[in-house]
């Protein structure tokens, strides 16, 4: 799968379609972890994390005959390496390994399982602009209910995650898989027309409506419906009309009850006009079976999460017969569109940096430095060659710290240390004995980081 | 390597040698890396995240045979998969991606390159108790100094990270390359001799002295000479006697010096005697070239942090020629340490839970469920199909919340909501709209983990 259309990879890059994250990175994308944490944690989900891979057999066959092949596979050891045969698998989504959990520890979970898991997953896709070979995934879930409460939690917990690491103008749009089936009912089309259907309907954001009409027409769907459906789904009253033609089917009257009911619960929270009834909203894939939604930013051409209920996939994927129902946050997208992600900012990777004016001064300024991490600073000792103090006020300058200790000669002879602002350049002599109390001070302040 | 030795797998159960954490597992982890972290950042150090596998060349040879059988490699895709040959194999330890980042981001890094790293490392070990073939593996290294504060700010670190967490009676024992150097030179031992004698002489914290002796002679040492070196190491005053005998070697004043240099920095923030010089501890790896120390605790048979100088290590793995030095936190074993990570506690998936009289009170319950976050408290509704209160409150108890709601018929015409004591059984009738503020009251009262 290696294609030939990468950059040349340097010896020493990370493998192709995978990341090394840095300090200013790695932070970034853990203040964002940090936020998805807390408000899960607030609806009352739990985490969950399972081996990077699992058995070869309990992911095999479950992504489809192309998923399968981006499965990164594992070599057989010790004596039956030689045979070039893979028994386990890098973990390629979080909802196999949730099947698996869910059948193997039953009962020792709580009903309903509501869980949540951020990590990696792998897939041997080609890598391009945004798509990673390991990337990390965020799902949330409930197993063990029915109920459109737990429809409308999933919702409102995504709502929330999005709208505390500031993303702006974002929108659910909602459907339900008993309103497709029920159109499809009230348009006529035939029952093996109808997956197909779907999914051309699904391009109505993207093609013209022509072009979405001659698409069906080519599925085998006659002309006339073809126009009849794309027209109702695209007129300006579309929902109305919708709404409207719904009523005359059963599936698609308690479809669109349902869409109602998780309107009216995400209504309570949620600002009027974030969610909204999208008839025309899909979802590709087939194990729906309720409410269906994925929200959408201005700026960002695919989805930035997306969910649903699907109440036979776990018993599909190897688990139990349960139903459920959950969303997957589209973490590495919605990272690049948070501001601080690009980095920019400067990186503060110390608060007090100390200087060491010779080798005599060095276990001074180390418990100076122990001083500085007692009064809940972050503090680091110089550890380079140069004696010279402009040297070690640029590295005290390199690593953000907002203030150096200088201790040298005179400072010694006057039982003191040379507080430096780095901003201002002022300096202050601090009693020795006393620096931890001014340092605690000095960080009550600022903003202590640590 | 799937050994006979292992119980036989269940179809269910994570791979042979790996884990799923649940929810009460993950947290007492992520509260010990928390700790790390925040000890660590506290240092000046910063975090690095490399791939969970890097290109079979970058790990092959880097481990030994033995380290190199213990690799788990992935096999190539596509139509390259059945060749049987991998181009990929996990990660083994965090030392190589380490030297390979040094080289890939060279001057983008900061000088000297302080990072640490907490994540997951894959050996195809036979597994056993506490032997994992997925376990965290938590290193942090310094790069680009050979300055001992250097050494002394990472047994710091670590004694910081063990003390926060409430590990009690932890020890460092501290030693130098060039004091063992020095003591073969002082004793006497031929130069072809002095990597397996020092092995031998590991072995003094399990054996007998007369065995260790016999190992020796075994080894080649001349009879009497084998009786010195151990007389000398395990006499009531070997410390001293070693210091005395150091002194006659050019290395072993140096190996003296550098060692004292440690205690007395480190003697600045540690309290006197967790730190001591023990001339008999050898560290079984070869690349270390200075101090060198590892961390017993009482009950552990083996080290549960270690550490040491390793000046060439860095290029001998693939990277630039740098001096380092570091250490690794055994954290599989301190984790068995916590008290808490045995679980014991009673989990609290919520601090309120809302129980649900009837469909009719969904949209209220689910509204109430909003207040009680916005008072930042974590909540949920109940997503069962009971209509019976009893049955609610029993759920209210297994998710182990402090307060249950109750909105009924009797509540909706008072215009009020029941706030139940989950512990006391005291309930309080407060008025719905007046909910959020009487929430956010009893939050403040309480220690809010959310």
């Amino acid at each position: 799968m290696s294609g030939s259309m990468e950059p040349m990879p340097t010896q020493f890059d990370p493998p192709s379609g995978t990341r090394d994250f840095l300090a200013a990175e790695f932070e970034a994308r853990e203040r964002a972890f940090a936020v998805i944490r807390s408000v899960f944690a607030q609806y009352g989900f739990e985490p969950l994390q399972t081996p990077a891979f699992e058995r070869l057999d309990v992911l095999l066959g479950k992504y489809g005959e192309e998923g399968d092949k981006l499965i990164f596979k594992i070599l057989r050891r010790g004596e039956h390496e030689a045979s070039g045969e893979a028994d386990l698998a890098l973990r390629y989504d979080m909802t196999v390994p949730l099947a698996r959990v869910a059948a193997a520890y039953g009962s020792q979970l709580p009903s309903p399982y509501k869980r949540y898991t951020i990590g990696l997953v792998w897939r041997a896709d080609r890598p391009g602009r945004g798509r990673f070979r390991e990337f990390t995934q965020c799902d949330l879930d409930t197993l063990g209910t029915t109920s459109v409460l737990a429809d409308a939690e999933v919702i409102c917990a995504v709502h929330d995650v999005l709208d505390r690491l500031g993303i702006s103008g974002f929108r659910f749009l909602l459907n339900s898989r008993h309103v497709l089936a029920g159109l499809l009912e009230v348009f006529g089309i035939p029952a093996g027309l109808g997956a197909g259907v779907l999914i051309t309907l699904d391009k109505l954001d993207k093609l013209a409506p022509a072009e979405v009409i001659a698409e069906l027409a080519g599925r085998g769907l006659p002309e006339a419906t073809a126009a009849d459906l794309v027209g109702a789904m695209t007129a300006p009253d579309a929902v109305d009309r919708i709404r409207a033609a719904l009523k005359s089917s059963e599936e698609g009257a308690a479809g669109l009850e349902e869409v109602d009911e998780v309107l009216a619960l995400v209504g309570t929270h949620i600002p009027a006009g974030r969610v909204e009834f999208t008839p025309r909203m899909v979802r590709g894939l087939s194990y729906y079976t309720g409410p269906i939604w994925e929200v959408t930013a201005p700026g960002v051409g695919s989805s930035i999460s997306s969910g649903g209920r699907y109440d036979h996939l776990i018993e599909q994927l190897g688990g139990p017969d349960t139903p459920g129902t959950g969303g997957s946050l589209g973490i590495e997208r919605i990272l690049l569109l948070l501001p601080e992600a690009g980095g920019g900012a400067k990186l503060r990777r110390l608060d007090v940096a100390v200087t060491i004016m010779g080798d005599e001064f060095a276990e001074s300024a180390f418990g100076f430095a122990t001083a500085a991490r007692d009064a809940g600073l972050r503090a680091g000792v110089y550890l380079g060659g140069s004696g010279k103090l402009g040297r070690q006020l640029k590295w005290a300058s390199d690593q953000g710290a907002r203030w150096a200790l200088i201790y040298g000669r005179n400072e010694q002879e006057g039982g003191t240390v040379t507080v430096r602002d780095m901003d201002s350049g002022e300096q202050t002599a601090v009693p020795a004995g006393g620096l931890r109390d001014y340092l605690a001070e000095l960080a009550g302040g600022s903003a202590a980081e640590a």
